[in-house]
């Protein structure tokens, strides 16, 4: 089979997920798994005093967003985040990209891209 | 190291999962994690009507367990989820399958295949 | 690219993580994410009589910690974990190592390991 699957994690600030979601369906993309996370990044360098205490890792709460594409490109997806979750402040968050070995759909059992893309 | 390790994040009805579970004990799977995700699939075309609003992209309640295998066959578990989440009804789910490149067990220091299974 | 891209999913005692986390960031990890799971291991096969009852597979909660790196290696974070983790008794928990294709940063569109790292 030469098709190939991607998976991207969108970790993003939750106040975006409405239009983010949105904004995915609008490009083609097949479904999405939210769910939320505790995460630092790479403000964790930055040690921040409080109250006397020195706060570094700062955990904050994030969503992410999971969407495992077949049809969709990467670069679609991509660009739609930056569109939608791009404020130029820290927090905007990342996108990470995995690759997938394949997919089923437990109704049908189709497996590929046919698993996650509607016929009609 | 010739060994493969492959994971699969199969994505299902809530109500399916202790049956589910001891299914995959039964076909001999070393150990797995749960977690609720909320998701939207190829349903996200259909926008429905509800008192005056355009729903599109609904996200349902579904559970997400994540599975992690050495020795068992990548099929066995495809062919048990099938058997037992399959109601042909929309909604049964997705198995998504992604390569794995090492397992550590932080109790003992093994890595690949010898970190998920028993040697008794 | 011939940068190549890591990820861990650190699955422990959730009561080792504010050590893990603080140890993490000493040895340069750019960020995670961290959520709960429920986790079932290598105990599976032992069943356990609870009342009269038959507990195979007995579901218990475990912290997830999921780290990107690009620059740190990813052997220096697994033994930071054996450190911090590792009590001998079972339950210490697992690693697993996943391919990363790619990564961006929301905020500056940077990709690759460019977008996990801080410049200054
Ligand atoms: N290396 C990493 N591994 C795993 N998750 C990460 C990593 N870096 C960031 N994350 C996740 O992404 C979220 C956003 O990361 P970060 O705080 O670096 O983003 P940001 O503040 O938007 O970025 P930047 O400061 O570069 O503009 C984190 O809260 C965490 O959940
Ligand atoms: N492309 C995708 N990326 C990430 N997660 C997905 C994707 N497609 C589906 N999912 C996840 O799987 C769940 C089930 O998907 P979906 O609603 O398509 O399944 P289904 O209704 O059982 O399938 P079908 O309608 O094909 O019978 C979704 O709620 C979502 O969590
Ligand atoms: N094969 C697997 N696939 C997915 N997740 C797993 C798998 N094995 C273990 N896990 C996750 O890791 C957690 C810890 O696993 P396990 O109970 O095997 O560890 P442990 O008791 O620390 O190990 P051991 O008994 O080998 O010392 C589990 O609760 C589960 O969340
Ligand atoms: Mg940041
Ligand atoms: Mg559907
Ligand atoms: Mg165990």
């Amino acid at each position: 089979m030469s098709e190939t699957y991607t998976k991207l994690d969108i970790i993003t600030r939750p106040d975006k997920f409405e239009e983010l979601k949105n904004a995915l369906v609008d490009i083609g993309v097949e479904g999405m798994s939210v769910s939320n996370v505790m995460g630092s990044g790479t403000q964790k360098g930055m040690t921040t005093k409080y109250r006397g205490t020195d706060y570094t890792a700062q955990l904050l709460p994030k969503i992410k967003v999971e969407v495992v594409i077949a049809t969709t490109p990467v670069q679609d997806v991509v660009d739609k985040v930056y569109e939608v979750c791009r404020t130029g402040n820290i927090g905007d968050g990342k996108i990470f990209v995995y690759p997938v070995e394949n997919i089923y759909r437990i109704r049908t059992g189709e497996s590929g891209a046919a698993a996650i893309t509607n016929k009609e």
